[in-house]
């Protein structure tokens, strides 16, 4: 049996190893918590910080392969195990690219691939110089993740509010749609396409709302991402699974937001909804299998849980009974036991043939659960 | 979180955890082995031995909720944690009469229940002057599963292969075909029924070929399997999953053959091939909520992985990327270290439309697939 560890232990790693145990690999994963959501599901847990050189050497160190359920890894401690034989998805390279935003965009312009025009600043004195760029969204290079070290720069007093790091000043592209475009690449290069998802914004609270697949999109647009898409992949030189965010103009133009090296939020509705899960399909990459089938059984969509805001302490699931009585549709707790404002605690999926029925249970399920903590 | 226990530690067990990851529950399993194929998905390992009434007694108590992945448990030690108030899934009373294959006929008896006709036998000198009973399967009482302790019996000479010990004597059904219903009972006596599975011997073998979901069966006879099956659950007085495993003659008679108290092998496509899969349902049942859609997305079928015959050892899986080329092919190894001849190492689904392509890969995956030891 491979032995294979994982870097991070939230729900990443749990749903990659509710998919592991279809096969015959043994598990190792790293993380501070013990209680993550993922530590019980491995064979070996190991109690550690995965940022730091030496615990994610001595880790990673004696297994065949590693991966990542988040890119702040120590990226330089995958480098030296993959330089002693250790196979790693993504190959630290890959990682080092997507990891600091200001390498990302450089790599998206060196391939020439679309991606919105964009300004290195190093503080805000550089920032404040660049008024003639707004209206504009401001990203720190390092450390981003799931909202945090975003904003959005309208005005030049908006400018204030920016970073004062090192970060990207892009142009903000007028947006019809928001895609992902999930691909896995094995050793071989080979690659497998996943039908790409359309992300569904609230538009008051400019949040994320659902995600529905596959997106609804003209041929020829599909075309351009899939193409667009794939060139990212194969630009980055490495096996693993990668999920391609990207912005669809009114014009059709396509721009590539960003990239994340490894399964992805985009990607939880292939566990029902395709027949080779984004999480079966990065364990064929590693396992040295083929490749499985991305198709969809069925299209569906995606309601990511929430914590409220307001609420912080241990979770309940307000609703649940409810959300559980609706046909074709699929609960995912991830186990944290504290909720917080705006943390992901879950996904409930909804399969159906019919897209009015995903956007109508899709906005039931957002009204009845909410996750709360004890009053 | 509700705290619940599995006792038993194979692939049951393994599947039932990778299910429990969607939903708020802290796990506990027992088994004697510590690496047993679901030992390192659960919360809390307890090695210990599931026949032992103390250590069972103490695995439960303090547990919300007790539940088996085999019937060989100390029932006894159910019976006080039932009595103490932990929830026990199925009922020790429903385990008891099933557990026992004698009080199980007498319980299909009493409830009207079509079953073979049968006659209870204490010893070898009871069996011999039931001659006249021939052709007649001799099972016995306690202990049998796998088709271990169950013999054929046809001429009277064969009556010495019978079992010196209590057993049962059924008349031979002319079967036609083999069907088994999975039904989910929740507290409130609510049940959900999947559509029936049809199994597929290989007649020069006389061993299970392939399984495919719904059975293709006139009508009336569906009828007749979901009425009679409902009766069993419904007299065994227990909320849980069952496996009724049912005899259909040619000329549409249906007999019960057995039943199953728990998540079975008769289910396993219901993983990919149903909304809500059996083990799926039986975490709903036990933690509370309502009874998800048992119907079928895609027919399926289910071949499974029988270690070969002439090889103990390290397991090893050949022919595993050819089958994992198979588009809608689902493989599931149940991470058993050492494969012995005729043992349970896993399943193949496979998921169409077509019953044609589901024969076909059913036969292909069998030629390709072999589990053998290292040589």
């Amino acid at each position: 049996m491979l032995r294979v560890g994982i870097l991070g232990g939230g729900q990443l790693g749990r749903m990659l190893l509710q998919a592991a145990a279809n096969y015959p690999v043994e598990t190792w994963l790293m993380e501070k918590e013990e209680d993550c959501p993922a530590a019980h599901l491995c064979h070996h847990f190991v109690k550690g910080d995965i940022r730091d050189f030496e615990q994610v050497y001595q880790f990673g160190k004696g297994l065949d392969a590693v991966t990542i359920e988040i890119e702040s890894v120590n990226e330089a401690a995958l480098e030296k195990l993959e330089s002693e034989g250790v196979k790693v998805y993504p190959r630290a390279a890959a990682l080092s690219i997507i990891k600091d935003k200001i390498s990302q965009k450089q790599f998206y312009k060196a391939g020439g691939i679309p991606t919105a025009e964009f300004q290195v600043t190093h503080d805000l004195g550089e920032l404040r110089k660049l008024g003639s760029w707004l209206p504009a969204v401001h990203k720190v290079a390092a450390g981003g993740y799931d909202g945090r070290g975003v904003r959005i720069l309208r005005t030049t007093e908006d400018l204030e509010k920016g970073f004062d790091e090192p970060a990207v000043l892009e142009k903000l592209v007028s947006i019809d749609k928001e895609v992902a475009q999930m691909i896995a690449v094995n050793e071989k290069g080979e690659t497998a396409l996943y039908p790409p998802v359309e992300m569904i914004f609230n538009p008051s609270l400019n949040l994320l709302d659902y995600q529905i697949s596959p997106a609804e999109l003209p041929q020829q647009t599909l075309w351009k991402i899939e193409a667009i898409s794939l060139r990212v992949v194969k630009d980055l030189k490495s096996p693993g699974i990668f999920a391609v965010e990207l912005f669809v103009s009114r014009q059709g133009e396509v721009f590539v937001n960003e990239t994340a090296p490894r399964v992805h939020n985009s990607g939880h509705h292939t566990i029902e909804g395709n027949f080779s899960s984004q999480f079966d399909m990065l364990w064929r990459v590693i396992l040295g299998y083929p490749l499985g089938n991305a198709d969809s059984i069925l299209p569906g969509a995606i309601v990511n849980l929430i914590g409220e805001a307001g609420h912080n302490g241990e979770a309940h699931y307000e609703g649940l009974d409810e959300v559980l009585q609706m046909d074709n549709v699929f609960v995912h707790i991830y186990g944290k036991k504290e909720t917080r404002a705006g943390r992901k605690m879950g996904h409930v999926t909804i399969l159906s043939k019919e897209k009015q029925e995903l956007v109508h249970k899709a906005h039931r399920i957002k009204q009845a659960l909410k996750i709360v903590s004890k009053s």
